[in-house]
């Protein structure tokens, strides 16, 4: 999408043709900045300290993070480890592993020599391909927020969508997955307007919806992650759209901390409650997502202290607690499917359910492995 | 409570006899500093800017804010002004009303040159009776505790409870409400674990409860507002306690912002919701909360900045947000009755009901005004 009238994806090629430019996230919202990736640890490290963050930009980092291992070394010892230094740095990333997967099967086939050109063939493929899903899962989406909208009495000024964390642009490659329903709506004429719930601890929601969609021009809020539920009970949200990292087969999503107590109040007030993804974030290996899907623990120092410009306009970071408390700190949390009214996959509209998913995925046919 | 050994109220009487000293609320955690209250507009300005806070403790300030107008000007005008001024600082409080018409109506009776004594003895009074409801809401609350505690398989470790905003001795004149249940488990050798939602925009959660727990030794983890749903999803909580600034004939209870996403949670896992109140938080005349209660909006400000110490140690204030977006903030939320499993009193323990509030309170049947 655009930034100051320039379009960009999320991760590209450096025009040397070799090493990998990424939006520095950490950075935002105060600052654009551009940082190339020269190394398989450079990738590494912009994984695990969330330079790079969302499902699908993750896969897209980790496959151009193991291009550069080739072209560092293209040994099958290399490829090895690679694989697994990068498949270390966030586990709960399902299409991490996808990704990595993909790559590492394709390239063991092949003579060392043969390889650096492919991983790098490899990766950009994955890229494009993610740019192909989210601009397919925003455009089924868009069926279901007119129908909404028209549905909508006449005379209602704005449309009006909450949203958990970021599943915007900075997340994929391009579009999106809950933020590429809105930017087609937004397009198509609809006068959407968005409630963004700050997501803390590491407030993407604040920093980088909101960053996105004041780019865009979109209308929306900033608000606390308390206050969805108040704003449901009184008619004014009209539906949640969210992304997820990990999708399991029975329909349970798997997302940031928080989106569960959001579709609680969703169901609770009969507002529909959507989630956006990929195909390749469906885990089909996981039967239950509640009981099945582990929950990456993250440092204590992300609930205690908080970062963002101060008045002298300088990055700082802030403690919020007392000296001397402890913190505990779950990234992600499961929704049961059935708080979830459907799915937006790029292959169309289905229910949170094995039957659903199924139904758009046919090939999954049959038990789980 | 005891501040490094040393018991303290919130809200005191200073040496000299006719001035007040608060605890600067707003200097918390970082700060511990005691402010002296030397004029009726000085107390309105404490509440206002939240250096007290805690429906309880606001009534309590403004009944010695109202002794200290007597002691500038006992005539009826001033009685009348300072009344409406200390009844404009905070719209949501009902026991701010509660206190101050009390205070007026006495006051009213009497000639001017007896009002400033009889003033400083209502609030002198108003304040002993808060501590002793808040005793009573915490020893009724006990016997819940205990029977939840002894219903827990041999061999666990800790009892946890979950709590929202603070309702603690800080927020009243001593003991609190939510927490005076968990000061007196804690007291009487049940091992609680308290988590501590952080309790966004302002943070009382991580600030003052934590600060509490720590002065007083009971185990805690700040958590984000975000991670509740997920903790009782995973068995993680034995049971929520929070407070209310109003609760409603019909057992709706308006507290801080978030509560009623809680409240779902535990509804979802069979967690018991318990909200604890002083008698005079209860507005008789509001038949329904959900429908019927005002919710405050605040400053934007408080959702886009966030306060804390950094780095040097110094209080400052960062932005979390890109220049330009807007923000939205509403600062309270009602969790209707149905949702609450019961409700802790200074006369016992009632469901969260009409009927369960009169089996307490029966001085309040007939319909409401």
């Amino acid at each position: 999408m655009k930034v100051n009238g320039t379009p960009y994806r999320s991760i590209w090629l450096h025009d040397n043709g070799w090493s990998v430019n990424i939006i520095d996230q950490t950075r935002l919202p105060h600052a654009f900045i551009i940082k190339t990736l020269k190394s398989m640890h450079a990738a590494a490290e912009a994984i695990r300290v969330m330079r790079v963050r969302g499902a699908p930009l993750i896969g897209a980092t980790a496959a151009y993070g193991l291009a550069l291992a080739m072209r560092e070394d293209a040994s099958d010892g290399n490829l090895s480890s690679a694989s697994e230094t990068l498949l270390a740095t966030r586990p709960t990333a399902v299409n991490l592993r996808w990704a990595l997967a993909r790559m590492r099967q394709a390239l063991a086939q092949l003579p060392a020599s043969e390889r650096v050109g492919k991983a790098y063939a490899l990766a950009a493929g994955i890229c494009d391909e993610d740019v192909a899903i989210n601009y397919d899962i925003g455009r089924h989406a868009l069926g279901v927020i007119r129908t909404l909208w028209q549905k909508k009495p006449a005379g209602c000024e704005a449309f009006h969508i909450l949203t958990h964390c970021n599943a915007g642009w900075l997340a994929t490659v391009d579009w999106g997955t809950a933020l590429s329903a809105i930017y087609q709506a937004w397009d198509a004429g609809i006068p959407v307007h968005v409630w963004v719930d700050e997501t803390r601890p590491r407030n993407q929601g604040a920093a980088l919806t909101a960053w996105e969609l004041l780019a865009h021009g979109i209308p929306h809020d900033v608000i606390v992650d308390n206050a969805g539920g108040h704003l449901m009970q009184h008619g004014l949200v009209d539906m949640c759209i969210t992304g997820t990292d990990r999708t399991a087969r029975n329909g349970d999503v798997c997302n940031k901390i928080g989106t569960y107590l959001k579709a609680l109040a969703a169901h609770d007030n009969d507002v529909p409650f959507y989630v956006a993804l990929p195909g390749p974030t469906i885990d089909w290996q996981m039967l239950d997502g509640v009981s099945g899907i582990p929950i990456e623990q993250r440092a204590a120092s992300e609930v205690t202290h908080v970062g963002g410009k101060n008045s002298a306009g300088e990055i700082e970071t802030v403690q919020i607690t007392p000296d001397g408390t402890s913190a505990c700190n779950y990234a992600f949390d499961v929704t049961p499917a059935r708080l979830v009214t459907g799915l937006f996959t790029e292959r169309g509209v289905c229910d949170a359910s094995e039957t659903g998913l199924l139904s758009l995925y046919p090939e999954q046919q049959g038990p789980a492995e």
